[in-house]
């Protein structure tokens, strides 16, 4: 790992939609929203220092070992066999436990930033595993459905296996995402926990066979396949207890004209599919419906094939 | 329903491969090799009567009610108010118990050639319903993965639901279908009847990644993506024990080439995915390993995208 001229590189990773209703753990996209940004700096001192944390969450853990960030860096430097110095400063743009992928954007932006003070620099693909590495600081577990669109941008599919493989999915013109952000927390580990470890095999069919719906809708642009695809029978049934009036919005947001509406990763944050002339009508009505149980929710409209991460 | 003068009608419906692996009772695809044979013909004497049941299997049902044939006439006609007469001949070309989807294709031929003799024709999409509740006079399940493609022809993904969603799905050039049926017989409901009712979690969100992987890899024509995906974690391993030297002829298969191999259906065919230059190679292997077993089997290349039913 040798190195440039010892400047700051800085790149910032989107917030990502885990899941996308019917893929758990295998489908995500990127979101237009908010973004992590992190800075690294190469200094004399070996060993990776988290010098500084800002933005919108500043207790997070500044040992790099169990911070996203940091120990993305350290994978990286110790998959590459070096011991040279790096200053971290993060700063956090993407609330904590809301369920837009937080913890894996900051291991995100930190690969891609390391990347970028090497001389012969890694294909994206190949800072995959970094960043699921650093990520799984936080939650314990390889969490790919927000990783990987965090890192490639898009709407992506991610196989499981060794290696993962990544395929992007097209999206029709003209479909936006509705996120959906109530002022609540959930942490991904206690949401994952509470998953029945069992399911019925129609279940699974049927979740199955919605997730090769929605991904055949999106090539094919067919939107009524995707509206019939985008409902989750295995997962939400368990989770959408966690956000206080979830029925209700999910039903607002498909009156508005949304295609589909389910939990961002998992929650509390919820999102939606809509035609782009639908997306403020949509955006308002998961507003209002989740303002009537007494939450304040913020609303914003992206697009589903947002950029990945990149160096600013 | 009013009929054309009382010539009779001739449809054809081909073999087909159900669950395709990983889409388990909602993807299958048409083999171009065997297929169902029937004749419809109308006659003075109310009702529907089957008069004579030919080819490879003569004893089948000849209660109409109790015969896929019959059966699904009995609903067509029923649904458009009818109780004018029909006699039925069926030559059956698809060897019953093998897996290639034999009962779901008399339904399916029969149908399509009463379709033929209505005045005010149906969609496709419409004679659906009644092939399904004519191949369950045999299987008592609704057999999606296998009516489905035998109706429309080539890949096709199956929605469950009201209506059930029909997307075809495009097949790379080049690809083929080997179809090994050993001389064995494999009882569909019995082979349902012994799956777990519940399933693992990470089984099943693997699974649904692998379906998802194969519908990605055929939109985009990425055959390594199909390669990966077409491996099933689920029926596979449940089912596999009903073949004997199943996992002998699968590696075979993949040693000689092919993409991925499992259970054509429920089998005990097997099929298999491979290049074109490599399907002969493919067939031979597997018809080497079933004979290591001591098991005879006939092998024949298809292609994938096959031609559904049609009257002749």
């Amino acid at each position: 790992m040798t190195l440039e001229p010892a400047t700051g590189v800085t790149a910032i990773a989107p917030a990502t939609v885990g899941n996308v209703a019917v893929g758990f753990d295998v489908l995500g996209h990127a979101l237009a929203g908010p973004y992590d940004r992190v800075t690294l700096r190469r200094v004399e001192k070996p060993g990776v220092r988290i010098v500084r944390i800002g933005g919108i969450a500043t207790d997070l853990p500044r040992d790099p070992a169990l911070n996203t960030a940091g120990r993305s860096v350290l994978e990286l430097c110790s998959a590459c066999g070096t011991d040279l110095g790096f200053e971290i400063e993060i700063d956090k743009g993407i609330p904590l436990g809301s369920g837009m992928g937080g913890s894996g954007a900051s291991a995100v932006a930190a690969v891609v930033a390391a990347n970028a003070l090497l001389t012969h620099r890694l294909e994206l693909s190949e800072l995959l595993e970094f960043a699921l590495a650093g990520e799984s600081a936080a939650t314990g577990a390889r969490v790919l459905d927000n990783v990987a669109p965090g890192l490639f941008g898009g709407l992506v599919l991610a196989l499981p296996g060794d290696p993962v493989l990544i395929e992007r999915v097209p999206v029709p013109q003209g479909l936006r995402c509705v996120l959906a952000h109530p002022e609540l927390q959930i942490a991904t580990r206690a949401a994952r926990d509470m998953l029945a470890k069992q399911c019925p095999l129609p279940a699974a069919v049927t979740q199955a066979a919605h997730l090769a719906g929605l991904i055949a809708g999106c090539y094919a642009g067919n939107l009524e396949l995707i509206a019939r695809a985008l409902e989750d029978v295995l997962i939400e049934p368990q989770r959408a207890q966690l956000v206080p009036g979830f029925a209700d919005v999910k039903r607002a947001a498909c009156d508005a004209g949304a295609l589909g509406c389910s939990l961002s990763g998992s929650g509390p944050s919820l999102f939606a599919w809509s035609r782009s002339a639908d997306a403020s009508r949509v955006a308002r009505a998961m507003a209002e419906a989740f303002a009537e149980h007494g939450i304040a929710a913020q609303c914003f409209v992206s697009r589903i094939d947002a950029p990945g991460a990149h160096c600013v």
